[in-house]
């Protein structure tokens, strides 16, 4: 076995890496043989040299082999693990979860909390009193083998390896290296262990990812990690130039989530819905093709199918699922300021990142009562204001003269203007299906 | 000013760092405010992008404003430092040094110890019994301005950020990026701070940098710096395929350079220190070209003319002057070995590398003996061997048996076969003059 500074010195050198060389570094970082400037200095070569297909999925193997795997062998059926690259206004998983395990595919879920502009699915969901994610592996399990579906928090016994690695590139400037973001991403979807994998790679201004090109990148990098380790991903390429639907903040989108598995939903985000939870049905075996499943998806949301899912889903996890029959509950105690544009026109552009950022320092504002903030958004891109306001914030009762400067950074996101930006399609590309 | 990681993507991208952020870097890892692993990544990202010719005398100059510098100003006339990247019997400060300064150029030298197969100067002179190479800045200045030469090691005081870097650089394989090993080594003579530089930049087999293009490349990057700093560098590319002369340790070495400066020098090494000697001269304003310089020093060594000088240093540091009358007391307490190879020829190839990583470890086993472990060669590459030893190995006495297999590596090094390679000059260009 080379020496950790021969390792660094082959990725270099842009020659590949093996199997073997790729764990002794990732698990002597984890051990703390190899140096945080060993690992530092390997990100920057990855991130400059890239890495070959094998590479990426020995990297997500040893990242994997760092710590404690689930075992969900015992389960019926196909398994359907889904992820998003994450975006603004995202709560596609607290609908196409439900609705997919509806069906009786089952879908153990683990997510991620709110990173920098982006909002995580584990804090919607916490917006429900009483409700917990910190799900015990057996409890999650056993979970998903009763009522086939549960969404919990990765727990910190899963891939310790990314954590740690995480941390450095974020300090190192190596976060925007598609093999370790794919990596990354597949390691943990691996710890999880379900059979197959869609995932749904947000591009655009709001995204992690801004251009076209890096983001199907990476969706064939993780499908192609899939396929080496045995589990069937296809990856959706789907744009985010705008927040997604019509709220951003956590209970607010659950209602929203809710609203949408009534057959309530915004357009833009019902047919994100319709598409992913096609693709899930299809990879789970209980529709022939992603067509197929997406009409399955469109008649499982017009007659509420995945509602009463949920409600299982919140009444296991120690929530009350009278919730979703009044979601509005949440936001009681708030109050409520209209956005006013300066000037009268078409919105033209929705600033996706500086909305979420906005929603971030409000919740860091509230405390103990984050999850009640978000914004509504009344006007879309295309859509017209006039007198009337773009978009209303919500904030805890009493706290709204506090967080006027965040306010005014919510107004700034809406451009009016003449040219309104041609109507594109929400899904750019399909890889691996 | 941009935090560190924002400064290390700038790197990434290819970007030109400006001074302030160059310096914000070097002074911050110093001080621990800047990880190793960001230090990692972007002396990474520096070997894999480069840097320009104002980011390394930026470089430079922040990794010389760490530390401590001499104030040579009050010193009269020009003085002039001397560098080798290091060889494999390199012993030639041992003889410029006095020579010069007996021609009356002040030459203040400040020297390395042995790194990987290369020798160091200070390792050679300390061969002296009672000799100080830890000179005090105050004692060194002092020194100089009596006798107008000083030969003492670095102190930890200057430089601290290459110290600190070049051990991060080992670890990281990031130690031949050209930038790095130019900032190293201009940074230490800068915080010396001779009006002008002489560098000996080795290439071939048994140095540094084993390709002509890449020692090319360190000469006109280091003689870019010294200009940029205002000092008049000059740099010479040298051959180091096989070892210099014809002794390997220290105090064999020792007496081979006392050898010389006596006019008794082997003849690849008598030409190399006139043509330093030649450069130091014409940079010191004692010669009227570098040409007109060798010739003055190919006198000098004829007629001994720096062999006082050198007496004058050995007193100045501690020794007894009488060691130069005598300088086989050095190895009087030792065994000698011949080393008879297996078969007659001429000798087609000596490895340097193999020959000094040898004496190296012979000088590990010898423990404070090690200043006697050395390789006397009494056939270099084109000579013939039959039935005479190739070279004597000299231990420190009842020491023979424990070094065998060290002296079997020795053997090893010598080639014997019919296709001797043409005799090429030692000098392959000059760069700055």
């Amino acid at each position: 076995m080379l020496a950790t500074t021969e390792i660094i010195a082959k990725k270099r050198r842009r020659q590949e890496l093996s199997a073997g060389e790729i764990e002794a570094v990732v698990a002597g970082f984890v051990r703390g043989d190899v140096s945080e400037g060993q690992m530092g200095a390997l990100l920057m070569a990855i991130l400059l040299n890239g890495m070959t297909s094998q590479e990426c999925a020995d990297l997500t193997r040893a990242m994997l082999n760092s710590g404690e795997r689930l075992d969900l062998s015992h389960l019926p059926g196909t398994t359907v693990d889904k992820h998003s690259t994450g975006g603004v206004g995202d709560k596609t998983t607290l609908v196409v979860a439900p609705l997919v395990a509806a069906f009786g595919v089952p879908v153990p879920k683990m997510s991620g909390r709110a990173l920098g502009h982006t909002g995580g699915t584990i804090d919607k969901l916490e917006a429900i009193p009483n409700l917990t994610t910190a799900l015990s592996p057996e409890r999650f399990c056993r979970q998903v083998a009763e009522i086939g579906v549960a969404i919990a928090a990765q727990t910190a016994q899963m891939v310790p390896a990314d954590k740690k690695i995480y941390s450095l590139r974020d300090a190192t400037a190596t976060v925007e290296s598609i093999p370790l973001i794919a990596s990354s991403i597949m390691s943990k979807k691996l710890a999880v262990g379900a059979d197959a994998i869609l995932l749904d790679v947000k591009v655009g201004a709001g995204a992690f990812l801004p251009e076209a090109d890096r983001a199907e990148e990476l969706a064939r990098t993780m499908v192609d990690i899939g396929a080496r380790t045995g589990h069937h991903t296809v990856a959706l390429v789907t744009r985010m130039d705008q927040p997604l639907g019509r709220t951003v903040g956590d209970a607010v989108e659950l209602a929203e989530a809710i609203a949408t598995l009534q057959g309530r939903g915004p357009a833009d985000f019902a047919e994100l819905c319709e598409i992913i939870a096609g693709h899930m049905l299809a990879l789970g075996g209980a529709a022939d093709s992603p067509d197929a499943g997406r009409a399955a998806a469109r008649q499982g949301l017009a007659s509420g199918k995945g509602l009463p899912k949920l409600q299982e889903l919140i009444a296991a996890q120690g929530g009350s699922p009278d919730i979703v029959n009044n979601p509005e509950a949440l936001t009681q105690d708030t109050e409520r300021v209209p956005v006013i544009l300066p000037q009268a026109g078409r919105i033209t552009a929705i600033d996706s990142r500086q909305l979420g950022l906005a929603v971030r320092d409000l919740k860091r504002e509230a405390g103990d009562r984050s999850h009640s903030c978000g914004v509504l958004i009344h006007a879309k891109v295309g859509e017209e204001v006039a007198e009337q306001p773009a978009a209303t914030v919500v904030v805890p009762a009493g706290t709204a003269a506090v967080a006027q400067p965040i306010i005014d950074r919510v107004r700034k996101a809406f451009r009016v203007g003449d040219s309104v930006p041609p109507k594109q399609s929400l899904l750019l590309s399909v890889v691996g299906s």
